[in-house]
């Protein structure tokens, strides 16, 4: 069994400035893969504190992770506390030191001397490749320990983990396998209460999430090896998967829409969006069926996208007809298959009252959003309502054809 | 100087379920007060170790700071472990017995067995009372130390540390006195090599966070009190605004959308977005002068908006001319007072390759993106570069009128 024990350094989290996330997506993932986490430690830009936390962690736990701390400023300590802790010396890789400089170089400019200590090296640490950003993580091997120091930012901190440290750790004999259902448009209780026993049970286990995009269901099963967690998981997901089938728009990595991209099969989509403020365009971008977004809230302007001055004047822009009429104009004057609009209140007393309407096919659909929340969440709950509601219209309207 | 440690206590933290953000709350109450956070530290439900890392805490720790483990299961174990830590033995309190048992009589139920050992109490303890919740904290002195135990539940904990802990505690005569100046189209060790020895001082200190908008600098100063800290930043703070001035576009909780606004003073703003598909709008939601927006790569439809076809054929979509026609265009063809327009490449070998171009008062700015990373990030960077683009060119405007 691997013990680990995960050191996040750096002053401004001491200070509450910035919450620990990456620690938290560590913690996932060595418990997905059966590692055991016994710690987690918050430590400054202190190099005596940060190297004793360092030698501390090596002599209870087997593989010790630290983020952040990598940068190229003074306050950036940790390879020198890993080196110090190590007893080691650290010197600049000529290579590190190449593609530091042709990674400035690309873009037209001279690298910093203080960013010569980012080639730096250890005998017993590779380099980790950073396709990120700047800063080359570090994997060390000593006493049958291993310690590997990967950078701050998210980003560039999981791309690092998944492809560079996963592979060099020995991890246990133990498959975890799990399918997450994704669903939209029925609330975690609801789900809990469908699932009723099931949500019970350790291996497999059955658990609820609430997501951006909906309530997600993770069927987990653990088992010595991938094929044996695989056949463990099947009965049980499959009662899930018949539970939530009128909810459910896709499973594992699928997206909203990359769902909805399918679905159009090389029809063209044209958005409006009154008041979600691009948040929808956002959630579509590199989707091949996303032909053209207006984005706006005045009124003379929706008017000539296909708003009529009736349903403006006795209804309001948020309103179920005006989303219907702005889903007509977002085919007719974007020039698209289908069109969706949205139409969002993000201030007064009606805040987060939504609409969302698809039109297309000879058929329009539309779905109302209402929850309590601030703007931006109005704006995101109501974002991913229409893409929820596309989905379902062009799915149906698969269907029938 | 009071040196903090902060014990999060809870096995859900090592699984990553939860995010940590009791800590992020007392180590910002912690810094505005003059407390010096040293070490935070997430420990399972496991005695035994959660013993180790009181005794630690305590051995180079004034105060010690515990969340979380005080619930009625056999896994809270906060209060077992500091008992032990002190080595002293818990004893049921008669008073909180009494105060428990009448909460729930209060609800119509009878307590549960298990919930006695939140009346139990250390002699060196005095419980602190939860007005939302049923587990007490405790506030323990020991050789000199402080010892406190908060609930987990963040709502629990936050009123019981403002009204309980912080009353309690001899907290130094002393005020935090913090800007942040937030920059744009410099790099993070560029601005560190300008501000050379300033970054070096502990009090003002003055450090340089990479954020999503630009690089941040926050200038900190301690003093006994408010006017004195404020009289001891001044010098400093003054140097860094003249160093950063070319680059700066705001202070404290300025944002880069709510300064240009400001800047537009009445002017209306039309955006086009060729591949950062609504990041720009997103960023600009709220904003009074941001009339319309166009999200869309398609090129007819580009055209119509004033693209030329002479430069998508020469120079291509991702070129500084078309950002340049597109700014014109989103002027003339949404009807706004001043255009911006940004072109992005999120796929292939130029990948984060971006243009923005503002237009409007009679002149037009470019500013070229090229940076590493993925397309989400290329979306980004190129969004930011363009308010900030928009931001400089509308300040240079109001200097030159």
């Amino acid at each position: 069994m691997l013990i680990a024990e995960i050191i996040s350094v750096g002053t401004e989290l001491l200070l509450g400035e910035i919450t620990d996330s990456n620690a938290a997506f560590l913690a996932r993932e060595l418990a997905a893969r059966g590692v055991v986490l016994h710690r987690k430690t918050v430590v400054g830009d202190n190099l005596p504190r940060l190297q004793e936390a360092i030698h501390t962690a090596l002599s209870r736990a087997d593989l010790v992770i630290l983020g952040g701390g990598l940068g190229p400023t003074e306050d950036d300590l940790t390879r020198e506390a890993i080196a110090a802790a190590l007893n080691e010396t650290p010197a600049e890789d000529p290579a590190l030191l190449a593609w530091l400089e042709g990674l400035y170089a690309s873009r037209g400019r001279p690298m910093p001397g203080v960013n010569r200590k980012q080639a730096w090296l250890i005998p017993s640490a590779e380099a980790l490749p950073n396709p990120n950003g700047t800063a080359p993580g570090w994997f060390a091997r000593s006493g049958g320990k291993f310690i590997v120091a990967l950078p701050g930012p998210p980003r560039e901190m999981h791309r690092m983990w998944r492809e560079q440290v996963l592979p060099r750790l020995p991890l246990p004999d133990h498959a975890l396998h799990t399918t997450t259902i994704h669903t939209h448009g029925i609330g975690e209780s609801n789900v809990a209460e469908l699932l009723g026993d099931l949500c019970l049970a350790a291996n497999p286990s059955v658990a609820t999430y609430a997501r951006r995009t909906g309530v997600d269901v993770r069927v987990a099963a653990s088992a010595p090896g991938e094929a044996e967690a695989r056949t463990l998981a099947a009965p049980v997901l499959e009662q899930v998967r018949a539970k939530l089938v009128q909810w459910t728009w896709g499973e594992n990595t699928d997206t909203l829409a990359g769902k909805l991209n399918q679905m159009l099969n090389g029809r063209t989509l044209g958005v409006i969006e009154a008041g979600s403020a691009g948040t929808l365009c956002t959630l579509l971008a590199d989707q091949p069926a996303f032909l053209d977004a207006a984005v706006t809230v005045d009124h003379r302007r929706l008017i000539t996208l296909g708003l009529t001055p009736v349903t403006l004047r006795d209804l309001g822009l948020v309103s179920e007809q005006a989303a219907r009429e702005l889903a007509a104009g977002a085919r007719e004057h974007l020039g698209a298959d289908i069109g969706l609009a949205v139409v969002v209140q993000t201030t007064g007393e009606h805040a987060g009252q939504a609409y969302a309407a698809v039109d297309g096919d000879g058929s329009a659909h539309t779905v109302a959003v209402n929850w309590v929340g601030d703007a931006a969440q109005a704006r995101d709950r109501a974002a991913v309502a229409a893409l929820a509601l596309a989905y379902r219209a062009t799915r149906l309207g698969g269907q029938n054809a």
